[in-house]
């Protein structure tokens, strides 16, 4: 097995996606063994099954892309998700409160899904690209405050990806048992390396594939 | 007032928005008369206070932009939203779903929403740029089967906006009780007008001060 | 009444101060108007009797000046200082736990304290001379996060008191509903001035009556 | 084994220490042979797992160190320290009621932290340097009365350590069965043998590392 291949959650997050594609997503974590499938919580169930006698887990995005949904709405996806096998939840951080220093409205929507997690890895995505490295610094903490195992930098949808300047600054602000995940815009080897090499623990990409074996790719997550 | 206001939910779904913005956006609803506002759902109580003695209504989107949420993340936000003060609810269709021809899950998806909405206005995304015309038709008269009063173009984050071809061809299926709203990329009066010609009843336009002014906008959505 | 007087919390907390002391503090409390007396929890009955009936409140300390009391200890210190007739508390933050970045850790103590202090006003004193910016950051978006009112700068028994930066980075980082206490060092008129300047909206400091008489105080606090 | 080794509580309460720190102190313990390690009561857990399979306990320090917070504040404390494992509790004298010969005062204050320590070492901490020789006297009976089972002279925040004058007049005013701690200021072997030569049976320093190697140490505690 590839040495990257257990750092990478393998990522399928486009809207119009179908069966066959998660389908065949599940077959590629299981013959590469990649950390997990990472897909939206409608599909967490039909994945769930497909990756069920392998070592791959199942993480499904909560709030996603926007993060800025009632967190009423984020606490029945991950409740929801958890019933369908997910085993790693990514949430979005409500990334308008955290700019308006509303620091305790982000703490308990944060901690809800924490709570509705149920002991599964929940993973926070600050957008890093659309703060400041003090917001980071801040949202970070925020969610390792949480309960969360995992800051995460971008979700493909917002401005700009992971940049190593971001994951060292999460790896630097979060205590060493908490893991960072470099999501968006990572397509080579050479990307994948470069962020392990700023402190990434985890890697969320769609070119998961193209990674292991060496070769481009041309997806934009 | 402007004739075209009374048309249009005044839209800012920016992930990074912050207080100040959705404070502006209601300001503008209540002096330019627009339908509504259309907001995240995180942010509909705080819209809801702020354009209460006004006519204007809130709009707020239900498992957007992606659809492809679970049906218990939808009606836990479509419930929230309600208790919030939300006047009327945009719902992304599941589109891999529709896609993949599983039309009993597409319906059953959108029957849920209906049902949390609790007699209010129903509008179903169709994400029109990412469907044959085929699947257009079929997925806006399943959404007038499951119950809702409008079908819908666009997210504005989804491949391509509204066009006049797929504003007609929503117009042409669902009956005339039906409404049908036009969205994504309509950033000018002339825009707005032509689909209006082609059979919109209301346009979701982040440029809405800008087409009631008869200036340009350079917003995206 | 001097128009500094409401914002000084007139403190004393040296250990070996007796009945005589505080009585004549909260003398002087009355006389000129200041916000509160500040002084340690065993002597906050003994206070609030002598301040019942006028305008100034009672501010003790909780887990002062280590902060690495046990959570246990500093909740019932809380408890004992509301049932005393404490109005406000200005609790020390786990300094060590903050520098190991084990944030949940700081919240949790710190969320304690804030249920204990059952709506009286809680101030998170962060020890800034201890810190890095980055920290001193990180802990005031963990207090606010928590549910205080203000964070303070100094203990007074720390490495150094109130700077100017650090109350301005203070100011900075939290949001404006949440206010900011300067506190060490704060001897004279030009001093306490400062510190408003720079974002302090209450000062700390033994030498009120010296602020408020424009003449210059020897005390250390 | 050096001789002192075992007479010395091995010291450290810096409000910013880390867990770094109090791991090695718990190390070092172990390897030298002191008689406890004396943490604040946020480590206490901590560093009695580290020192479980040794012979040396755990001192805590109660109401540390200003001694005149509530009585409250420090039975929890002391409550707290024994669930978290502490062997050993040294509490600061309410030292304001002591000078104010509120005897009563102190006597109860102590004597509930005698009974919430069930059966530990209670230390009683009177801060020599801030009390007349008199008041020492008077405060080593009230802590021998109140069922301590050491009297100690300073808690090293205060103005002045340990002296001679002041061990051997805690030696001659308690009884042969109560044992007398020097602590403040004890930075080598001579100034150690020099304390117990004046009737110190147990000493608190942050310098045992020091003390049992030979050499000198600059730590102020």
């Amino acid at each position: 097995m590839h040495d990257l291949a257990s750092l990478i959650d393998h990522t399928l997050l486009r809207a119009d996606a179908v069966a066959a594609e998660f389908s065949r997503l599940c077959d590629e974590a299981r013959t590469h063994g990649f950390a997990t499938v990472c897909v939206p919580s409608a599909w967490v169930r039909f994945c769930a099954e497909r990756v069920a006698e392998s070592s791959a887990g199942v993480t499904t995005v909560i709030g996603f892309p926007l993060g800025c949904v009632s967190t009423a709405a984020k606490v029945a996806e991950a409740q929801q998700a958890v019933r369908d096998g997910a085993t790693e939840l990514d949430v979005v951080v409500h990334l308008g409160a955290l700019r308006d220093r509303h620091y305790r409205t982000v703490a308990q929507d944060l901690g809800a899904v924490v709570q509705a997690a149920d002991g599964r890895v929940v993973k926070v995505i600050l957008e890093t690209g659309a703060l400041t490295p003090e917001l980071i610094r801040v949202g970070a903490a925020l969610a390792q405050s949480a309960g969360a195992q995992f800051v995460k930098t971008s979700t493909g949808f917002g401005p700009g990806g992971a940049t190593i300047e971001a994951v060292a600054l999460l790896r630097e602000t979060v205590c060493s048992q908490i893991g960072v995940k470099a999501s968006g815009g990572i397509r080579d080897e050479a990307a994948a390396r470069a962020m392990v090499a700023a402190g990434a623990t985890r890697l969320g990409t769609s070119a998961g594939v193209s990674i292991v074996q060496g070769t481009a790719s041309t997806s934009s997550y």
